[in-house]
């Protein structure tokens, strides 16, 4: 591991951990942390030392406390900071002296609301002292394999009913991770995540990013074996060049995909407002992501599903996509997304045709089905029928994705149909994803039983669209570099070692 | 009511009612579809006489079997047709004897296959003999006051660990109708709006439209009472002209919303194969639904969530947006939305200026919320604090429309800053929808209680920025013609006789 590499690893998996500011009220911030701490030590998943500091305890949740940093004996990875801004200069002095890696300062009060001057102070302390730090004005880091969890945001709510509810949930440990400028959106995120079961490798809200850029994040990240893909929110980028050359050497090998909003000019003079940062124009940031093989997601319902798409399924070598379908209409609305976005839904090939015509004379394939593209199965499609289908889709060398709308509503459909087509799919090379219509009981069964056999599922043909549009582009820029096929073949030499196809899941089918 | 809409009244709430098909089998549509009547009538839900026709059998259900319509006893409002394509035409020739008012054929095999000459002799039949015919290949009629429900679709499913779930699950009654050319996609609907808890008012699906229009079916909701908002599903619109008079008239006192796919070439051309219609450009589709003041959704998410804000919100009298945010970086968001669709969110008036910057001297909002738009009442916002805003917001004459992000996250935000906005806004005349971002039990809890209070409620910031310019785009257009004023009268006396506003739930806040 680079040297730097390894002192960011510090905010991540602290030998030993501070919390200057831990108190003992349980509505404070540095009692949440501190008790997060505690807690997954006592689990076992956080193996560090760890050591809460306020000068006016003698011990907090049975940990002896310290007055102050320098009391502490051993060497310290990690301070956590939680006490009022005014106060963190001396905090970080007493860091310096005291030789600690990193700080993550979670107080506000710095350049967000235009005090410079203060957050100048921390930086020049940080840099002589050679101290990493996260922040100021931000959540830090959440790493549920490490036990490091600084998120101090009520995790449950008590309603007028008396009824405990999860306000803000931890998501399950995955392969995504989460770089965002923005706490709040951070947070949102993850209870996002958490609710459609979207597993997360890695949290850091960055805040103010007075020292840490969001470039040194993502290198870092490169270099983290849980983390397949980064989403990365932000309202600005400091340090453009450092970013293109980071950016592009971390794309060769994991995908990011970037929420930049500010877009508009009104939505640039709202970021400007909100972090004190100018966010310049935003073509540049087009430029600059679509140069280094960042995808750019048009909204947050689109960076989520992408994410979900880059982690679960290998970029497509281009640009034309069949799609299966056993409802009409869905079908076209996944056409018309396909086509807007740039990617092609061209009739198949007279061979690829003959195929279904043969199943169709076998009766092997409904009557009525058509095999235009898309291939329309019929309401009257059976599972067998999706797996022969999504076969012979696989098997066209001029389809590069695969998109399949099963709507389970159809009276022939089986539920196997989800495990049949994935055992076609892990058989290949090119993407696939899935759609199913509904908030109901089957249709979140339909979609999660997709998710869980690794074929990202959505909840609207566009959806699903905008999904194999992402899978397409950045298998084109790879395509491009010369890098698609090393990708590919890492991709899933992975991806057969995390998942579950060919367990008996299938093979009982 | 004019005699064209008391016959089509008869698909709805029919006083008598065969099902041609009707079977003892429990997997065949005949079966299902009776059956539904069957419970209904016992439910007494359904209140007219219902009859099984099937030559084969005495009885089905408990309900004596007639061999054919004319052994029926009585007057026919309704015949329910599921029984081969080619048994059809003799039924439809029964029907003209018996002298039914309508006929819902479900059976398929018509023009959707090539079949014109088939359907085309149904047509015949229906037109000398003055029957009304909804289909051929559709779903029928779904309509939960009426006890009318010829969805045959198996409401649930026994999945392979033994559990029953919801397969295809009937939405609650509320004052959305569908109407739907493609069957699978209205069952998909229901599917969404049951999960999404939106209530439905009148479900149809026409299919093959070979005699009733989607034209006619507008306008019989133009006078049904318990629709407010026409969600309209198509591929092709058959008899323009009469769409485009129609239409007009309809939106004039109820908003349309339309999802019309095939909107590129390839969507165009899986239209065709589809239902066999030719769509023509899809300008024109773009230039009549703006002509007539029907909104056009962009994808499936945007048809529904549209469909929602117009439901439970007035329309906008112009496209100044005022925004509340306690989280900054999904308050950009909603900005860029905003104006990527032409709305604007300029900067307050000074005078509106002024109240924020006289609260927060006196302590009443955050020292550190900016007042720009959108206003951002920090992480550290009460319930109060929303209120407050949301009412500054109200009363400024330049804001046409509020969009509140009440991110549940934040540790001092309760449960009641919901209520009190709901309160504030039940005083104005102006639109409002919200926003939580997340997917577990805070965040869903959060967004049915704004549903719950009539204020449409968002998972995205770009979601509520899209539904609010869907309230604007309807409000221009009524405003265009003058007749903004009477509808938003109408509107909201109709909406403060059906909600719970000032009801004891917000008194007691």
């Amino acid at each position: 591991m680079k040297p730097s590499i390894e002192q960011m690893h510090a905010f991540f998996s602290p030998r030993s951990v501070a919390v200057v500011g831990a108190s003992k009220k349980i509505n404070k911030a540095g009692h949440v942390i501190f008790k997060n701490f505690v807690e997954n030590k006592r689990r076992g998943v956080f193996k560090g030392e760890i050591y809460p500091v306020n000068p006016h305890e003698d011990s907090i949740l049975g940990f002896k406390c310290y007055s102050s940093l320098s009391k502490i004996p051993g060497e310290l990875d990690l301070v956590v900071v939680v006490v009022p801004a005014n106060h963190v200069v001396n905090v970080m002095r007493d860091a310096a002296s005291k030789k600690v890696k990193t700080v993550v300062i979670i107080s506000s009060g710095f350049s967000e609301i235009g005090n410079h001057e203060l957050e100048n102070q921390i930086v020049t302390v940080a840099k002589k002292a050679g101290i990493r730090v996260l922040g100021p004005n931000c959540l830090g880091v959440y790493d549920s394999r490490a036990g490091v969890d600084m998120l101090f945001l009520p995790e449950t709510r008590v309603l007028t009913t008396g009824d405990v509810v999860i306000a803000t949930p931890r998501p399950m440990p995955g392969n995504v991770a989460i770089v965002t400028q923005s706490g709040a959106f951070g947070v949102a995120a993850l209870d996002y995540l958490a609710g459609r079961q979207i597993g997360v490798s890695k949290f850091v809200s960055f805040g103010n990013k007075c020292d840490v850029t969001e470039a040194e994040m993502l290198h870092y990240l490169l270099y983290d074996e849980e983390t397949k893909v980064i989403l990365l929110y932000v309202e600005d980028i400091k340090s453009g060049r450092e970013f293109l050359e980071v950016a592009e050497k971390v794309t060769k090998e994991k995908p990011v995909v970037a929420l930049k909003c500010g877009r508009t000019e009104a939505g640039a003079r709202a970021a400007a407002s909100h972090t004190g940062a100018m966010a310049g124009s935003d073509r540049i940031y087009d430029a600059a992501f679509a140069q280094t093989g960042i995808f750019r997601a048009k909204d947050m319902e689109e960076f989520f599903d992408v994410g979900k798409a880059l982690a679960m399924q290998p970029p497509a070598a281009g640009e034309n996509v069949g799609i299966i379908t056993d409802a009409g209409g869905p079908g076209i609305m996944a056409v018309d997304e396909c086509e807007l976005r740039g990617l092609n839904v061209r009739r198949f090939s007279d061979e690829t045709v003959q195929k279904f015509e043969e199943l169709k004379k076998e009766g092997k394939l409904p009557k009525f089905a058509t095999n235009l593209n898309p291939v329309d199965v019929t309401g009257s499609a059976t599972s067998k029928m999706f797996e022969l289908a999504t076969e012979i889709l696989f098997e066209d060398p001029e389809i590069h994705g695969v998109i399949v709308l099963g709507l389970h509503h159809t009276p022939a459909l089986q539920e196997d149909f989800i495990d049949r087509v994935a055992k076609v799919a892990s058989k290949h090379d090119k993407p696939i994803v899935a759609c199913d219509i509904g908030e109901t009981e089957m249709a979140l069964h339909t979609r999660f039983r997709f998710d869980k056999l690794g074929i990202p599922a959505y909840s609207s043909p566009e959806d699903s669209a905008r999904a194999m549009n992402a899978l397409v582009r950045y298998g084109l820029y790879l395509k491009k570099n010369k890098w698609l096929k090393e990708y590919v073949e890492r991709f899933l030499k992975d991806k057969r070692k995390t998942t579950t196809y060919s367990s008996n899941i299938l093979t009982s089918t």
